[in-house]
């Protein structure tokens, strides 16, 4: 076998066969495959992609494990993992996490270090002072056992070839190639010793197609079928930002307000869908419905919160930031984008909402918060967004975000969920 | 302009406009892509060539003019020079550096320092003893002026992205690609100062198509003329090797052998066609015919053995072996391989003949010398190859040498030139 012959075989677009799956994999751990090399047979995936699960399923193991793995088997229950194609202003996975972990389902994330910096999960948690997200193994379980909720950066050593294509797929824009997205987003999990999970596959303006949707999602509810794992897709709408802040301190705000009960409704709603989903995967006695309900219960009456509390303390964070959100970053400059005229919001460009984060750089603080989203009425002059800014110069990007806002004379039609995908039940709508 | 859109422009099959070219050349040379990003790139090469001659041309110029380039503007004459797609036993350019030198016509050969080692044109030229080919731009230039021949590997500052692509499109096997081939072939030549160029393409089984070589020939025609150098494009037969020797001693002794006016018919007519080519691009007074009657006279007369002779010295090689040929360096194990029947070689495999190459290694004075070639009429028994070995046990490469033979009841048709392209003639067959 042949390192070249099996990159011609991909660029005839032939299958791989499991023996020259595990061959191509070892050969690019073990760096006999060059970087040029790697770089040309991700691009073979732009033209022909997996299409069979056999194929795929061996694709995710061999990055699952390519290196070590967390050892959780003598942690009781099913360990269940939220993921995501993440998106921004997502941070659904951070009311998640205390939220499930409440109802006595472990939980547990496994945090990209290789995400866009400006959506990055690791720059919200960097929001909250002190918290840690490098953990070791054993830190990793022990966070778990204790507080059944853990989320961290992984070490090199798992998944190592999760790790290294990762980073060559963002290199050579390869990341939305369904199958190399979906064994992404397994492998990692698998590795770090979940058992059942549910995957939210975003689909919008500026990222997949419903259709590319649909087909990670499809591909990834195999793969987990095929590997053992549990797995329900979701898909949903990344028209907009999910929730109304963008940036870490003023999402971490809003995770707060979620966890008492309050936040955006769209948040509010994809927690508490995806949260029944994996608190029933996870072992929750009674079904989806219930599962709903003893979580909305645990926003109202001060459980989730409190799982915070003490995950963050778990993970070395201030959780002082919980009683008093004020203690997060504000950047110095605040101003508002108004409306040019009246009627609907009846989109928003992400593109042009990503370059305004963007824009805004770094610095502690710093953000924007929508105050209309999809289908709001909103009258001439009214506050579009609000831009926490740590330049005094704030014309620009005032002017970005109004200028994402389209504003029309009828709400348009619109929904959070389009989809979920269960190979054991029937699809449903 | 970004370095990903425009790979993702090519990766849709998009033209990429002058001004593109540029900035994506310019990134490569600048490392501002990454290895992987270069790869990926090339990869694209694969799925959608270059078709026109505008995006091609652009290209070339590109990697020609991506550093230095030697200046040969106050040698009088039109420099010349011999290009070819290199194939086993091929050291028609080692002849024609003399021969064409010998009628007054300048002429000069870059010799690419990343070729496969078996048939590397420096593998060959380091046979000769103490023969320097890493030469200094004023020392190519110094020589092309005082023997109006020349031969070296071209130093890291000469078009340096040429090199540098070459040798990533050699990792991920993009280098048959007819555009790559063509823009790598002419724009090495064209940095170190060529005027007029024959290119020889060939074709076999074991190598690029007629039809391949056909597309390669075109395009190097037309982009030849684009800048301003006169090209013409051979197309000639590598369905076995270019003369009887293989290996670098056994080759420069053919070589020796030729310029004393014998050596193998295939070689010398080659030797003569491509000459007359070159020759009366390069100046030349007369007609092809003619050219070809005056190097025939030079080849019996020892004026082109005596300008091989001079050229040796002159990049300080030995050049006793002009005279003395049993100099060169002889493998210690002699065998031969025999016919195991009667008839006409039909077919020799190029595929196989490279694997016994390979299996010889490269310790001075290994090789081999075909004693039949196709069409010729063999007797079982006959030898049909003599290897020449630096281990004992010789009994594997000639099995190898037998079993590469195709002996047939009749001889087949075979021919040594397929076409000639020229952009200012009517094609020709």
């Amino acid at each position: 076998m042949q390192v070249l012959d099996l990159m011609n075989k991909r660029r005839r677009g032939e299958k791989l066969t499991t023996a020259e799956i595990t061959f191509i994999t070892k050969a690019i751990v073990a760096k006999e495959m060059t970087t040029a090399q790697v770089g040309a047979f991700l691009d073979t995936f732009s033209y022909h992609d997996m299409e069979t699960t056999a194929e795929l399923t061996d694709l995710t193991m061999a990055l699952a494990y390519s290196g070590g793995i967390y050892d959780l088997s003598d942690l009781p229950g099913i360990k269940v993992a939220p993921l995501t194609t993440d998106g921004l202003g997502d941070k659904t996975s951070l009311v998640l996490l205390p939220l499930v972990a409440s109802l006595g389902v472990p939980i547990l994330q496994v945090v990209t270090p290789l995400a866009e910096e400006m959506t990055s999960p690791l720059a919200r948690l960097a929001a909250v002072p002190q918290l840690r997200t490098k953990l070791a193994a054993d830190e990793f379980v022990t966070t778990l056992k204790k507080v059944n909720a853990v989320a961290a950066a992984p070490v090199a050593e798992l998944a190592p070839l999760q790790q290294q294509l990762a980073k060559l797929e963002i290199e050579t824009d390869t990341t939305a190639v369904p199958a190399l997205l979906t064994s992404h987003l397994l492998s990692l999990a698998i590795a770090a010793g979940v058992d059942a999970l549910v995957v939210d596959i975003k689909t919008g303006n500026n990222g997949l197609s419903l259709k590319q949707a649909q087909q990670v999602a499809k591909l990834a509810v195999a793969v987990g079928a095929e590997v053992g794992r549990r797995t329900l897709a979701v898909i949903s709408d990344l028209n907009q930002p999910i929730g109304d802040a963008v940036g870490a301190s003023w999402e971490i705000r809003e995770v707060i307000a979620t966890l008492k009960g309050g936040g955006p409704a769209d948040l509010r709603e994809l927690v508490l869908s995806l949260g029944a989903q994996l608190a029933v995967l996870g072992g929750y006695l009674g079904t989806v419905a219930d599962a709903r309900e003893a979580l909305s219960a645990n926003l109202e009456n001060g459980q989730a919160l409190a799982k915070f509390h003490e995950w963050l303390v778990a993970q070395d964070g201030d959780a002082s930031i919980v009683e008093q959100p004020d203690l997060l970053a504000t950047a110095e400059f605040t101003a508002t984008a108004r409306a040019p005229r009246s009627g609907y919001i009846a989109a928003w460009d992400m593109a042009q909402l990503k370059q305004l984060r963007q824009l805004l750089g770094q610095t502690a603080g710093v953000g924007f918060v929508l105050n209309k989203k999809i289908g709001d009425s909103v009258e001439a002059g009214e506050t579009l967004a609000t831009v926490y800014s740590a330049a005094a110069d704030i014309q620009p990007v005032l002017k970005l975000a109004q200028q994402a806002a389209t504003i029309a004379d009828k709400a348009p039609e619109h929904r959070l969920l389009y989809d979920v995908i269960d190979s054991a039940l029937e699809q449903t709508d």
